[in-house]
């Protein structure tokens, strides 16, 4: 889609705009412009219904981290601190044993944030007698490498690259072990989504370090041409047409309504009214945008049991979403039955008395992955006309020239395959790697870049249908179903078989 | 060992100097400072004995590469060009076939003088039906990103590194595959010395470009505590051991004679005659590192047949040098019996009327392996009194210091066996990589610091008792050992199963 000079070029460039934010805000582990401060201390009360309180979760550390790893100019030995979080109450070690050391691979938000929502590690850590760490991603949470003027430009945002980021992990990891001389315990990594494509990525690149990942909710194949690129959105699609043909069809059709009554400032003014906007709304794509996440954030986190991850939600959101609309007689007003749906997302509790619709904070930390999806984190998605969202043509010519205008620097589309790989991916992987599990739950729209297919006997892919993202990942809840147990039981059942393994082999050289 | 402010400190810091320098000029792929240029232009004389002269062996290209893969700061798109040399003569490439692409990772010189000096290659292209690459690494030959700025200092030498290095190997294949609608032909890496760590490398962290690595005579555990220290030093000796023990004594006993004698301006300038430096030596240091480096060479290059690979020497040139030794009457002048020796190295055409003792220059463009040894090649290497070398006792304190007094930079010592392990390879990689053959002939010294066991039934050590410094990858020649034959037919055999797995891999995918 190229740009033109004519009026339509006005609504081109906004769906761009529009479909950048959305990319970056629904990319990988999520949103947030959205959460505003009201709820984000809500998600502080619940996040004490969780077994343990942040007290006692874990303890918080800050480790001295060079800002380059990958040259040796003299301002690339710049230090800045890391934060990681620790938990040892578990850890079985001492003379003659090495109880494992679970790190998780930190993402793109506070780290705090991805510890409250891996409970997984917690509830096993006891079974396995393990140490936990939670590593912080370099430019997110407090790990700033330059402090408030850490995303200043592409002179210090430069420095925010994956590869980076592994090396930081590497780097650290070994330096815990040797410091707790625990050099002979085994490490294995998590992460959740694009943190699962770091625990995946580290056990790839650093098998020395890590003897098995597991990789929940990871896109590692959402590159180049990998996976097809109306995938994404055909997907949250499918789980709204799952759940009725009609809430499907109401929320396709809502979009050109909503479009033509904000065409003017007198349907503005009524939109703001009818969305309970906080501040009268300035652009019809604000609403757009307001609704698309919604629909979207609430595929990822369709758990079939309450939880809130991004929002207080109840269990199966989107069915409830599309129950909110089918009660609406026949004929009602489109927008209105969206507004309810919505409503669903952003305001479960009943508590909100209106919405901040345009400029939204974001209290996860998130600000970096902008940066990260214009640089390497290149994934490209269209919208056709088979799914509920208006159709929208990706290309890489736009992507480049609007990455160029906001940081005056190009991406490199094709590098995280170049420096990871994916393409023929089972191919490759069978003749190669071990110890991998890629879990991925259906319901998550991520699920389709994702390694869905067992590569080898011990890169396995754990799918489960009713799934969403990293799902497995969360605490146990009473609410669990059974193929979600079983999904968790089948994690503890490989990642014991590693250790074992490992084990043995420290036998067989030491005797 | 730390510098005190005593006489002995003088002889200390020349010492460390002069070690520094022979780690420089012996580490990996080698020397340099001891190949003039008239013997230079010998070594290109005497390369038309080869197959194929210098205009069939391969055509030059270059690749625009970027500065930097792993920031993203607006200086990091700053392109170079980068040499690489093909030969597509033997490339069985059209509908159907897609005949291998065999690459050779460059190391520490200009490309050319690899590719040369790798006819291994060239001999079986043509059973391959092979597409032949070879590469030159970034800062070397003419691959320099700032041209002759490019060794100012560590502004810009801060972007010579091995990990840098590896993705312009994978970027330029990468390229290279899809310019020549190639993308189904298998890439074999190559390599010998530093360029044979690459190549084993480059298979760790790039399996989804390279189907497999031979690596030869890589001493990729010649780091940190993982190979005793004084490995290297203790094997030139026992080579020298191993001919004769009069060799061995005589060689250990001349240089408190040479210290001896060279104390004085007088003994100086007889040392000069003796030696005939073309001009008056000014330090007795240098006449030390003259035949230290003639040893150590020879020790790497004692190849069983004529070659000239650093400089034109006879088969088994360190039976040559000790026989020297060895005509000597008793009582001889021990300082007379080792420069005999030396000049097998320097001088076996006899054709040098004097030598350059100091001041010599390097017609290999080698001059940016001082950097990388500075920066992450930091391979420890002590001197115990069981050698025939002075004892010197190597610390990472002094390395730092001297390399910081130097670059105004700080090593990282444990990089590489973060970034590539090294540590417990064995019980890594066997639960790990896959086709890998790392080759070693325990004459090379560099043998020591190499993978000299079987890791897995793909993880092959391939190991001759008397091969030197990356034999296997040069020219068939008549004079061919039995063993050297069967080394290579063995390698032959493991690359064609390589390739043929992978063929079958695709002909599993297509159908």
């Amino acid at each position: 889609m190229e740009m033109h000079s004519s009026p339509s070029s006005v609504l081109v460039f906004i769906l761009i705009t529009l479909i950048t934010v959305t990319n970056f805000i629904t990319i990988c582990s999520l949103p947030i412009p959205l959460v505003t401060p009201l709820q984000s201390s809500k998600q502080r009360d619940t996040k004490s219904n969780s077994k343990q309180s942040n007290k006692t979760l874990f303890t918080t550390h800050f480790f001295p981290q060079e800002l380059d790893h990958f040259t040796f100019q003299p301002k690339s030995f710049n230090l800045f601190n890391q934060k990681y979080l620790m938990n040892s109450t578990y850890w079985n070690k001492g003379p003659g044993h090495h109880g494992p050391i679970f790190v998780y691979t930190g993402n793109e938000g506070n780290i705090e944030w991805f510890a409250e929502n891996t409970g997984f590690m917690f509830d096993i850590a006891p079974k396995f007698g393990a140490l936990l760490v939670f590593i912080e991603h370099r430019f997110y949470g407090e790990s700033l490498p330059f402090g408030n003027n850490s995303y200043k430009d592409a002179e210090s945002l430069g420095y925010l690259t994956s590869t980076q980021a592994l090396a930081d992990y590497a780097i650290l990891i070994r330096s815990l072990k040797q410091n707790l001389s625990a050099e002979a315990s085994p490490v294995v990594v998590f992460g959740g989504s694009y943190g699962g494509m770091l625990a995946a990525w580290f056990r790839l690149k650093y098998p020395h370090i890590a003897i098995g990942a597991l990789s929940s909710s990871a896109p590692i194949l959402q590159f180049d041409y990998i996976t097809p690129w109306s995938s994404f959105y055909d997907a949250v699609s499918q789980d709204f047409k799952d759940e009725s043909m009609n809430c499907f069809e109401v929320i396709k059709g809502s979009w050109d309504e909503i479009i033509t009554k904000g065409s003017t400032k007198k349907g503005l003014w009524e939109l703001s009214k009818t969305f309970k906007a906080c501040q009268a709304v300035q652009s019809v794509w604000s609403f757009r945008d307001w609704l698309w996440s919604s629909y979207t954030y609430t595929a990822m986190v369709d758990y079939p049991m309450p939880a809130n991850f991004l929002m207080p939600l109840p269990a199966f959101p989107i069915q409830e979403m599309c129950r909110r609309i089918d009660v609406f007689p026949k004929g009602s007003d489109k927008i209105d039955m969206v507004i309810a749906a919505a409503n669903v997302y952003y305001n479960y509790t009943g508590d909100q008395k209106c919405f901040q619709i345009e400029h939204k904070s974001d209290p996860h930390g998130l600000d970096g992955w902008n940066w990260q999806s214009c640089t390497e984190m290149v994934m490209p998605m269209t919208i056709t006309n088979e799914s509920m969202f208006p159709p929208y043509n990706w290309t890489y010519d736009d992507d480049i020239s609007s990455c160029n205008s906001t940081y005056g620097i190009k991406p490199r589309p094709h590098w995280i395959t170049t420096e990871y790989g994916g393409l023929r991916i089972e191919q490759v992987l069978k003749r190669y790697a071990s110890n991998i599990i890629f879990s991925n739950g259906m319901k998550d729209p991520w699920s389709r870049g994702g390694v869905l297919k067992n590569i080898s006997s011990s890169i396995i892919a754990l799918v489960t249908e009713k799934g969403a993202h990293h799902l497995d990942l969360r605490f146990a809840t009473k609410e669990d179903p059974p193929w979600l147990t079983q999904q968790r039981n089948q994690e503890i059942a490989i990642i014991q078989g590693w250790i074992d393994q490992y084990y043995q082999d420290l036998k067989d050289v030491s005797s």
